[in-house]
């Protein structure tokens, strides 16, 4: 396990000067001011001065369209075609689905007014619209309208949709990628003649998330069904995809939901069956959001800055001319750019491996930029390098100081084996992670010990269960795996109790048992954990 | 110029028996009906019930994801990255810069309330904010506010950043994709240390936007510089590229502005340079629209419906297997499957050739659905084509009964070398139109009479300059190129009694001479026409 902190993170060995690290505080230290610090030195993301709104910067952008791209190629390849509806939703649609209402409008932006006019130099809104309108917080009702329009036959049908685009949900207690007013996210929205159908595509649909997160972010997740509670609101089941962050905390990464004829009733989705009977559609949505980013933040960065998976990065391969002498410059310039051709030459993943050459200056603080920016490959290359006919090669699963001499050929003919290594290296390093703080829990004190007892606070020791004396920031449990009865009542009092609940109830085959709780019967273990 | 609309579009013969075309009303009978029942009839979008907003549906969405796809590339290409800032801006930035605001400010959605409330039954805004948001119109002022923060010195020059987003006009009189309150666009914002820096990236994203419009779109464009009265808010000099649709009029289709110091004084864009001075930045927006897919109905699309030039074709072939005897039903299906994989394996213009298998139904209208959605090349496949081992092939830019049967494997080996041509021709055609329709003039009389004698409607008889009798959509004029004097007041006083504005002081070179207006001196001749 400790491997996986090695490179510039608390040692073991209490007696041990702390190493360096690009980013104070560690994770040990403080985790959520680390979370924002690598944000900060990766140029991610910053605040805007626009309450819960973030400014999605280059590198971080970068990340959030490799994702993009390889999920829109996911759904494609099942079938789904992209669409775009209004921003603006009616307050009146709004009002069709209680349930919706009640879990949605609550917290949203509100359009009053269509003019400003300046008045004393200042402006102030005129021209109140005669029914104000919610910037869409999700889409479910607005589809509809328009899928209501769209099915009249069964041979309508399915209606497979996705739409990428930016929804509005006014939190008051933001963070950066995980919780932010503003947020970008794709919505699958689906309309189908059968009950069965509609369960297929929203499993299905799980699934693809689910391969996303695990052969693209390195994530290992859990596929599982939530519980009542933590259903979305106006469905009849929502699955989701569960990972570990480096806290022990759950990450719910994307949901998948089975709305069955709720929606279909609110809008209006009728068609003639194949009986010329008129009846209602099923329907599924299913997204995910920028969260995303948040995710592979916490899940693969170290105290060194961010980790970027090969399969997103934005660069697989940095490329860093080290010119001492100004007469060397152009001949190593040269030698850099004729390797970024034949390595953009290679494949990876389906694609060009991805190559910058940084020219832009000398100074020393290069290469940490790039390790702070999780740069899967960087590699030094000077006269003498060239003299050999070799690179320095650093790769940012091992440690900073870990640099090899290659020859050139052979890194070039070896690079998409590497960056491969690299993906499977983390994700095989979050896998373990997520084994090593998991525990099967059979009695509720040993619960209640779990999620209280201060463990040590780094990382470094997964599960020793002990104390850190003077960690400031206590981490206790992870995933705790029990059977349970099912008692929302239970739940709710669990989660006041020690601030945990069911992430989810596992789509795996389980064994039945009795609740730890209350002794009653439980079909299957659900897993348990504090959440973001 | 006839070829053009030959096929199924009214006949020159006065006396000729009009033939049948897919869309009613034709270009000639009613151009603004035309074009909207050739989006409904190709399926490219529709109106929502919220005011201005319009749905994209899957065929006009593609449509612009291929633009983007290409435009994405050339900025890359370029040097741009992609970012992402809020959609709300607050009141006090757009406050900064006057003539910004006195240009945008005025119909814009306006976030007053952040939580809804039922009340007996009703939705109702609750939670004022302090300072209202407004949904963002342009990004310019938010963007600016970014940039202040990231520019510290000249080595932090140039920014080169793209956004796509939506953004939101109030708009009162809309028109799918022309002119719509919410549409999709993308805004490059870029800062330089120096004016001629900025000036540079000016003029090379015009020619971006050039580049594209005539190699992707196969739409003609004339690069030009917008006069005082059409500049955009708050810029030293706008640019633009301007079209010519089918009723002559023209479509500005993409600007990039040159905005001086204007914007870097309003947001605090201050950078030290090598001297060591704090001094403003130079900055450029520009930008292009889903108004782009307007263009391309309005170039290209004709009495049959929508035409999509290759290069952004969502599907470049649609195979439409045709078995009447469902005994051939499985052999067919899979010559075309096989067909399908050897085109697929065919690159067009740095990609895959997009293939489609219409097996959907047998019905006789599929030919008549696909010629309506304007894909390029259309294969019918029959088993005596299977038998002769050839296809039956239409293409979108000859007449629809215009057939050729074609052995399969030259089908093959020559499909981008046909999408090619198609993609030519289009271009041609447009090219031709405009060529035709644009008169040098140099005398004020002359210059009335060609904007208000009515001419033919009928594009069939592009100058043909005479009335059509009976018919309901009188068409004036084109593109008028004369000298001008470049004052402000005679061209609002042309405007107001003609409809007819200077589009752009085309960047072409030009000859002096004299306005026929005033007898003042003219640097070179302008564009002027009436506009979407």
């Amino acid at each position: 396990m400790t491997a996986w902190y090695a490179s510039g993170a608390v040692s073991n060995d209490k007696a041990a000067a702390k190493p360096q690290t690009a980013i104070v505080p560690t994770r040990a230290d403080n985790y959520p001011e680390w979370y924002l610090e690598v944000i900060k030195a990766a140029d991610l993301a910053e605040n805007s001065e626009v309450k819960g709104c973030m400014v999605i910067k280059p590198w971080g952008y970068a990340l959030w369209e490799n994702i993009q791209r390889v999920l829109d190629g996911m759904f494609k390849a099942t079938g789904h075609v992209n669409a775009y509806f209004p921003l603006f939703i009616p307050l009146r649609y709004l009002e069709k689905e209680a349930a919706h209402v009640e879990g949605f409008a609550k917290e949203c932006a509100v359009v009053t007014h269509h003019r400003l006019e300046a008045r004393d130099g200042k402006l102030v809104p005129v021209s109140e619209l005669e029914e104000p309108l919610v910037v869409r917080p999700t889409s479910e009702t607005i589809i509809g309208e328009s899928f209501a329009k769209w099915v009249k036959s069964y041979r309508d049908l399915p209606l497979l949709i996705n739409q990428w685009a930016n929804v509005v949900r006014w939190e008051m207690r933001t963070r950066l990628f995980l919780r932010t007013a503003e947020f970008l996210w794709q919505e699958g929205h689906t309309a189908h003649a059968t009950r069965d159908e509609a369960i297929e595509e929203t499993m299905k649909m799980l699934g693809v998330y689910a391969e996303f997160a695990e052969q693209h972010m390195a994530m290992p997740v859990i596929q599982g069904e939530k519980t009542a509670g933590e259903r979305f609101p106006g469905a009849v089941s929502t699955y989701c995809i569960e990972a570990m962050m480096q806290d022990r905390r759950a990450l719910q990464a994307g949901t998948s939901h089975f709305l069955g004829q709720n929606f279909a009733k609110a809008s209006g989705i009728q068609f003639q069956n194949e009986k010329s009977e008129l009846v209602h559609a099923w329907t599924t949505s299913w997204g995910v959001s920028t969260r995303l980013v948040g995710g592979l933040i916490m899940t693969h960065a170290d105290d060194d800055g961010m980790v970027c998976p090969p399969r997103l990065a934005p660069q697989h391969v940095v490329i860093m001319p080290i010119t001492k002498k100004p007469e060397d410059r152009q001949r190593v310039l040269d030698w850099c750019s004729a390797l970024a051709k034949d390595l953009a030459a290679q494949t990876y993943a389906g694609a060009p491996v991805r190559v910058h050459i940084d020219a832009k200056d000398t100074g020393g603080g290069k290469n940490w930029g790039w390790i702070k920016k999780g740069v899967p490959i960087r590699l030094e290359v000077g006269p003498r390098d060239i003299d050999q006919d070799s690179v320095s090669m650093g790769r940012r699963d091992k440690t900073p100081k870990d640099k090899a001499s290659v020859p050139r050929g052979e890194f070039v003919a070896k690079v998409t084996t590497i960056l491969q290594e690299i993906q499977d290296a983390l994700f095989q390093r979050a896998l373990a992670f997520r084994s090593a703080n998991t525990r099967t829990i059979d009695s509720a004190d040993e619960f209640r010990a779990y999620f209280t007892a201060p463990k040590t606070n780094s990382p470094n020791d997964p599960d020793s269960g002990t104390a850190s004396p003077g960690g400031p920031t206590p981490i206790h449990g992870g995933f705790a795996m029990t059977h349970f009865d099912g008692d929302p009542a239970l739940e709710a009092k669990i989660k006041d109790e020690l601030g945990v609940t069911v992430r989810c109830i596992p789509l795996a085959p389980g064994e039945p048992g009795t609740c730890p709780f209350t002794g009653k019967p439980s079909a299957k273990r659900v897993v348990w954990a504090k959440a973001y």
